[in-house]
């Protein structure tokens, strides 16, 4: 197997060239909002996934490059027109599209991010290649009905535990799961181990996800890179927030609404006055047992797959090293 | 091969089948905006082309309904998206869907239109589909780039013809040929025959577009349906504007670029103003020599296509009924 650092180079490297090329189509206002979002950085851990998937099944990674890169120019798209619907100003400290160019070049640039990553999906030769497409399309319109359903229960009070874990997992950890499973398809794995992989990896997503939600109030503010507390502070309907709302009585359950609810409070204020009801309701605590419990399906799936030991080890690796992550 | 009347039907009837099983689809918020779209209604020019490039070398037409559907679904979100760029209000008489819900809606039920028109094409089995989805991508693009253009030369007065012409080749012309090529490949045909019909309808599509400027200014109130000048009081950048800018000189240029910068004028006055100085310049002779300039490509393409007699004339039919519309 590679290692984690060497496909991460690879695909550096296949961004860096792509962009490139980018940089230089017609007309410059289409393709510049394009190259400026793919430079933003990011964990690319889509891209990864896909290279480990079919790494697994094949020795050369060569022909699943520009498969690895479809996913990562797919999920760029995807945050490009998430921060437009959310008013997103700023995207890993830097002025989001809509910001920096427009919101019409924003809308278009999206667009075409979009055909971009079927252009480069496209370009894989594999047998499979139809399967991998129409894995790909159903997780794109399950990433819009995540993201819409992100939306709605942003108006609601009373979105369930169950809710948001679906929500979560149709906006997040589908793309995860999507991406192994194609990248072993596209190696020329069968249908047994690369389904286990989705499972495997949309498990991962809904872990990853909770995490965020988890290290946004209670991560280590150096560390964490950008401000404690921001989903607090934004009001926003997070793992953290639907179980607080869902056990909170009495008065805990009304200063918690009021918080949440009115304009009036002084940012750092009311992050301490949410957290300390997170407290009084062990949300800590729960929250932590279900991220474990979501990557313990993971370790169980895993475990359950027909590969070498070596190969296993290489996974589990990996998972606990997203596990570990502090940011 | 299929009467026209009769490929309509095929496809009102798939919309109509199609847009059942999206109503009950869940987020509502998500479908209910592409399900209001796909019943505003239109000519449904592309998912005929596509059936009769089908039709000319398959007797059956049942495999490519899903392709035709694709294509009026992805022309459909291409209006969608360009309606919230353009800021227009209305479309076919009822409000554009970022009016009737809202903007977030109007980008995200866009974006899913996009993945709804691959899942379609996808259903379509053929060994040529590989093909066909990289050139449904590549038109795609194409028209990312046109409409790019088009808001560009918005704000520009020395857009030359050439670039005018490119640009709807880009915007509208690549999806009428990449329809009639589709259906073409789909159906088993050879490259000569499919690239030949790429060709037709690209430049039938930039005829029907330099048409749709023309009726705009030129048309008759009562068979057109909306209001004549709508680009002129719009100070859309149109075929006709463009040669008027190309050609005027000394007071009647002046004249003409304070109509087109100046927002005091009374629309009617406006559009007579205007309308007088193209008078003068010849623009509506030089438009309609144009138009049949692109007719006669098409024409002359057909008479080299290596079909039947009767599928040529029933082309030259179907061409000629374009050709007369007067809306």
């Amino acid at each position: 197997m590679y290692p984690i650092e060497e496909l991460q180079k690879i695909i550096y490297s296949e961004i860096s060239r792509r962009s490139s090329e980018l940089a230089v189509s017609k007309p410059g206002e289409l393709f510049s909002p394009v190259v400026y979002t793919l430079g933003m950085g990011g964990k690319r851990i889509r891209p990864v996934l896909l290279l480990m998937g079919y790494n697994l099944s094949s020795e050369s990674i060569d022909n699943a490059i520009p498969a690895a890169l479809a996913m990562e120019v797919f999920h760029n798209f995807t945050l490009l027109h998430d921060d437009i619907m959310d008013k997103s100003q700023l995207r890993r400290n830097k002025p989001t599209v809509h910001v920096k160019f427009d919101q019409n070049s924003a809308i278009l640039s999206g667009d075409a991010m979009v055909f971009l990553s079927y252009k480069y999906l496209l370009e894989c030769k594999s047998d499979n290649l139809p399967e991998v497409l129409d894995l790909f399309t159903d997780t794109a319109l399950e990433i819009c009905q995540g993201q819409q359903y992100d939306m709605t229960f942003e108006k609601r009070m009373d979105v369930t535990e169950a809710e948001y874990i679906e929500m979560i997992r149709l906006k997040t950890a589908v793309l995860l799961g999507c991406c192994l499973k194609a990248g072993s398809l596209l190696a020329g794995a069968g249908n047994r181990l690369a389904d286990q992989l989705y499972t495997l990896g949309s498990n991962l997503g809904i872990a990853f996800q909770l995490q965020d939600d988890f290290l946004d109030t209670f991560g280590d503010q150096k560390e964490f890179g950008k401000m404690i507390g921001g989903d607090i502070s934004g009001n926003k309907k997070t793992y953290l927030l639907i179980k607080a709302l869902e056990s909170a009585t009495g008065e805990t359950r009304q200063k918690l609404l009021d918080l949440i609810s009115s304009e009036k409070f002084d940012p750092a204020e009311k992050i301490e006055a949410v957290k300390e009801i997170f407290n009084q309701l062990s949300i800590k605590n729960i929250t932590e047992k279900k991220i474990n419990s979501f990557y313990e399906n993971a370790f169980i799936i895993l475990n359950n797959m027909a590969l070498k030991e070596d190969q296993k080890i290489y996974l589990k690796t990996f998972i606990n090293n997203i596990r570990d992550r502090k940011y």
